[in-house]
C-alpha cells in the first residue's frame, strides 16, 4: 500500500494547537463584542440545496465557486459558500415567533473553489452578523459601527483601516438617470464597477464602451469621473441632492458622531453579490504593502421573502477569519498565545493511581494538569514536560505518597521545592 | 418563481439561539474538562481525500455512509464522517516536533448518510479526544476516566450510565484460540458480535453457524456462552488467565480505584471500526426507556503509520453532541439557558445618536445592550423588549439627554425608576 498524504485537501488548512489558540482568541473577542450589541448565536447545516444560492447570489458565487454534488437521494446540494441565504431561511421559518429587530450571529466554515493564495482559502471561517426587521439610518449606522468595533476590540485604530461605503440605490439611480443607461444594461455597468480594481484604466474604459455604446462618449466620461469621487459632496450637482446621496451623507455624519471616523464614500464600491438593495460597505487594511479587503456587507431586503415569508429588511456583514488574522499579525496586534498545562505530574515506581488522585485534587481547583502516562524513565518524562513548555513538574514517588509532601521542580527557572497539596493549589491557581 | 423551502437539508438541524445556547453550554464544559487534563485544541478541514477512510475505517462507514464526490480537479473527496483519520494525519505530519504523550481534542461537525431518527442525524457534532504516544494501563485508564468525568461534569452520576469495556486483543485470542476459528473467518465473527443487538438470539446463532460451520456445535455453544459473560472473572478458565484478560481485569480495578465505578466488562462489545487494536469501550445511558449508546472509543495503534510515519500508539473517543444533549435532557441535567441582553434602549424623538452613546458607555462595563433601531412608536419598541425577555428598558428622550438621568422600567416587575449612567452601571453589571 502506498502511503497516504499528510497534506490537507487543496487550499485548506490544518490548525495545530498554536494556530487554533489564535483562532479561539479571535472567535472569543468576536463573540464578546457582538454579544454586547445583543446578537444571539445560531447554527445551520454545512449543506444547503443548491437553489438557495442560484436564486440570488450571482453567477460567479453560485455557479463557478460553489462545491456542489448530487446526494444519494438525487438532491443537488452545495457546501455553503456563504451564510446569508441560510440565515434568511431561518428567519423566514420563524417569521412570526421572532422579536424584531432580531440580531443574529454565527461563526462557521464555508467552502469555495478559489485559486489558493495568501489570505484566500477554499475552506474559510467567518463571523456572520445580521440584523433583521429594521431599516433606515439607525440600523445601517449601528451595523457599520459594529464592524468598526470588531476591529478596535483587537486594539486596532482607525489609521490602520478604512471603511468604504456606498449605496445600491444611489448606484442604480445614477446609472439609469445621470448616465442614462438602458435598464437592460444597468446590471452590466454594476458588474463592471465591481471589477474596477482588476482592470487597467484602458480596459475599464473599453468595457464601459462595449456596454454603453462607444458613441455615448458623454456618459462614458461621466462614469469615469464618478469613479474618482471620494466624497458625497463631490458628486455632480444633479446627483448629490438625490435622496440616496443625502442618505449616505447623513449616514457618514452619524457614524462620525458615533466614533467611527475611518469611513469614506466610494462610488466604485458595489460588492459583487446580486442580493444587495441598499447600503454596501467594505473594510480595507491600510497597510501599504498589503491593502487587502478585510470584510464587507450591506443591506439585502429581499432574501427572506425568497422563502415564501413576507419580506423582512436585513443588513449584515461577515468578517473572515484568515483576513482578520493576517491584519492582526501585520499590525502586531496578536498577544502571545501559548496555552499549556499548569503542571506536569511525573510518577515514579508503581504510583500511577496516586498520581491520578493528585491530578484530580488539583483539577478541582481549576488547575490544568497533565499526567505522564508512559511509564518511561524519569528523565524522559521531564523532557516531555520541557518540550511542551510546562514550567512545573511534580514528582509522585513512594516518599511523596507516604508523606503527602511533593517534590516540585520549576524546569524553566531550575528551582526545586517541596509542597503539600494545599501549597500546590495556592501556587498553581492562576 | 416557486418559493424555496425553509426546511434544513434532510436529516440535519438548524440551531436557533435557544438551541445554540445549549450547544455552547455543552461545548464549553467539554473544553473546560479536557483542558484540565492537558488536552489542546486543533482543527482540520471538512473535506478529506476519500482514501483516508477507505483504508482502515471499515466498509460501512467508508463505503455506504460517507458523503463523497469528485471535485473540479478530479479528486475524490469526502465530507469527514469521523475525526480519527484526520487527527492521525496531523500527528503523522509533525511526528518529530510533537511532545509525547500528545493530548489533542477538537469539536467539529461530521456527515454520514443515516436514516434520520431521534439522536441520529446526518450532520452531527462531536468532541474528539485522542492521546498519542502512550500505551498500557495508565494511558487506557486515564482515557476512560476522562470519558467518565465528561459526564460527571454535567452533574450526572454513575447510576445513570454504564461504561462497557472489552479488548480487541482478547477478542482475537478467544476467536482464534478458545473458539478455534480459522483466521480467514475471524473478522466475520467480530462483525457478527458487533451486530448482536440488532439480531434475535436465533438469528445470531444461525449466522454463527454460517460462519463457523454448523457442524462445529461446541464452538458455537462456547460463543453463545461468551456473549453472556459480564465479568472478566466469569470467563472460561482457559481464557481468564490470558494476558489480555488479566490486562482488562487490572484496568477495571484501576478505574475503580480512580473513582470510575460504572465500568463493566462485556465480551460482545467490539465497536465496528476496523482500526481498533486494543481496548474498546462504550458508554450507555441507563435510562430504561432510552438506553442508547452515548459514545465510545478505543485504542488504534496503526493509523498514524498509514501516513508514512513511524507508527504511534493512540487511544481516543468521541462523545456526540446530540446524544449528550438527549442524555442531559432525559435526566434533567440541563440548566435554564435563556441568554438575553441586560437592557434595551428605546429612543424617543431624534435621539438615536445619544442612544448609541449611552449603549457604548454601558458596553464598556461589559453590559450587553440592545438599541431599538426601528424608529417605531414607543409601545412597539417596549413590546419588542418584552418579547425578547429583556427586563430593563431604558428611555432616551430629550429630557434624559439634557439631564443625564434616564427613566428606566423593569418590564418584568413593572417597577419604574430613574438612574444616572453610574446608577445604570452598578445596577446592570452582572
Amino acid at each position: 500500500m502506498t502511503n497516504l498524504s499528510t497534506q490537507p485537501y487543496k487550499g485548506t488548512r490544518d490548525y495545530y494547537p498554536e494556530d487554533k489558540a489564535i483562532q479561539e482568541y479571535i472567535f472569543n473577542i468576536w463573540k464578546k463584542v457582538v454579544g454586547q450589541y445583543g446578537y444571539r448565536e445560531y447554527g445551520t447545516p454545512i449543506l444547503e440545496p443548491l437553489e438557495v444560492y442560484t436564486a440570488k447570489s450571482g453567477e460567479e458565487l453560485a455557479g463557478e465557486q460553489t462545491y456542489r454534488f448530487t446526494d444519494r437521494g438525487d438532491r443537488t446540494v452545495a457546501i455553503r459558500p456563504e451564510m446569508t441565504p441560510s440565515v434568511s431561511r431561518l428567519v423566514a421559518s420563524r417569521r412570526q415567533e421572532l422579536a424584531y429587530p432580531a440580531r443574529l450571529f454565527s461563526i462557521a466554515n464555508f467552502m469555495r473553489y478559489e485559486r489558493p493564495q495568501k489570505g484566500r482559502e477554499r475552506e474559510f471561517w467567518q463571523l456572520n452578523v445580521d440584523l433583521f426587521g429594521a431599516e433606515g439610518l439607525a440600523a445601517d449606522a449601528e451595523t457599520i459601527q459594529l464592524g468598526d468595533r470588531l476591529l478596535k476590540a483587537f486594539g486596532a485604530d482607525s489609521s490602520q483601516y478604512v471603511i468604504k461605503v456606498n449605496d445600491r440605490r444611489l448606484i442604480n439611480e445614477v446609472i439609469s438617470g445621470y448616465l442614462g443607461v438602458d435598464s437592460s444594461k444597468a446590471n452590466s455597468v454594476v458588474k463592471l464597477l465591481d471589477r474596477i480594481n482588476k482592470l487597467s484604466p484602458e480596459e475599464f474604459r473599453a468595457q464601459a464602451g462595449d456596454i454603453m455604446g462607444n458613441s455615448d462618449e458623454e456618459s462614458i466620461a461621466r462614469l469615469l469621473e464618478l469613479t474618482e469621487v471620494k466624497a458625497v459632496g463631490d458628486l455632480p450637482s444633479s446627483v448629490k441632492d438625490s435622496t440616496s446621496a443625502l442618505y449616505l451623507q447623513s449616514l457618514i455624519a452619524m457614524l462620525n458622531s458615533m466614533g467611527v471616523d475611518s469611513v469614506e464614500f466610494d462610488f466604485t464600491l458595489v460588492r459583487g453579490l446580486d442580493y444587495y438593495t441598499g447600503i454596501v460597505f467594505e473594510v480595507f487594511d491600510k497597510n501599504p504593502e498589503n491593502s487587502r479587503s478585510l470584510f464587507g456587507g450591506g443591506r439585502y431586503d429581499g432574501l427572506v421573502g425568497m422563502f415564501g415569508a413576507e419580506p423582512i429588511s436585513a443588513v449584515g456583514f461577515a468578517p473572515g477569519y484568515t483576513t482578520t488574522e493576517l491584519f492582526l499579525k501585520n499590525w502586531s496586534l496578536l498577544p502571545e498565545l501559548n496555552p499549556q498545562s499548569d503542571a506536569y505530574i511525573v510518577s515514579l515506581g508503581d504510583n500511577s493511581i496516586e498520581a491520578f488522585k493528585l491530578a484530580d485534587q488539583l483539577r478541582e481547583s481549576g488547575i490544568s494538569i497533565e499526567v505522564d502516562v508512559t511509564e518511561r524513565k524519569l528523565d524522559k518524562q521531564i523532557k516531555a514536560a520541557d518540550k511542551k513548555g510546562i514550567a512545573y513538574v511534580i514528582f509522585v514517588g513512594d516518599d511523596e505518597v507516604s508523606t503527602g509532601v511533593y517534590k516540585v521542580k520549576n524546569i524553566k527557572s531550575g528551582d526545586d521545592f517541596t509542597a503539600s497539596l494545599e501549597d500546590l493549589r495556592s501556587r498553581l491557581v492562576q
